[in-house]
């Protein structure tokens, strides 16, 4: 798999789109080769490294939805000449399976330039505020 | 508050160092003077701007506990000469009131380099996976 992404929004779109697709090769091929790559997908350990970060994907793609559609909304966007960071909203087009709205999430996404062009070195995605007027108190 | 960070764990030393103390100013001056800073705190609404990052904190600190010991380790470290990126676990060094274990998250600091030192400029926190054996689905 050598593709290019000449920009980070290039690189972006194939994660994302890959991820739709349940295209795990194609999904491999956004992130970096490089073993300092990090991932945290919801509720999941984190998975280091290039090993990590395929059985975290396999794992994903094996629940039963193979490919899975988000709506992805930019809240901010920074990049230097090296490095490009990315907090966006992450928001599932599907509803649950009892017809509850899909649970919109946070996610950054960190690319890096490299000889290849742009790729994914790190995706942490965080929950979602609870209801307004009923934040709970903070993690311990 | 006119403080010069040389390198990013100067300034990650600093920011919890102050999340320890209870110390606003001193936290809000390891921020970036930018308005494109972003902070998610665990299960908090997202903060964006000066404005909302010291509401944030200004409303942490206010939650009965001035000040949040956090012990924090390294999982990863990806630097360039602009931007710093530090994956880390944080342990609360308290338990909770009820005796349970602290609870451990995982955050993201990235810092970015200007004219006035290395600056934080956005954190996120995610939740711990749960116990092993006992994953959830994805959020959907």
């Amino acid at each position: 798999m050598s593709r290019t992404y000449d920009t980070p929004q290039d690189a972006e779109d194939a994660y994302y789109d890959a991820l739709e697709e349940g295209d795990l090769e194609i999904l491999l091929a956004v992130w970096d080769e490089s073993e300092d790559i990090g991932c945290l997908l919801p509720m999941q350990p984190l998975a280091q490294g290039r090993a990590a970060v395929r059985d975290a994907f396999a794992r994903l793609f094996a629940r039963g939805r193979q490919g899975i559609a988000l709506s992805v909304k930019h809240l901010s966007w920074i990049e230097t000449d090296q490095v490009a960071i990315h907090l966006v909203e992450e928001s599932p087009q599907d509803h649950g399976p009892d017809g509850s709205p899909p649970l919109v999430v946070y996610g950054v996404n960190i690319y890096r330039r490299g000889t290849g062009g742009w790729r994914l070195i790190l995706h942490q995605n965080a929950p979602p505020p609870p209801p307004a007027g009923n934040l709970p108190p903070m993690a311990r």
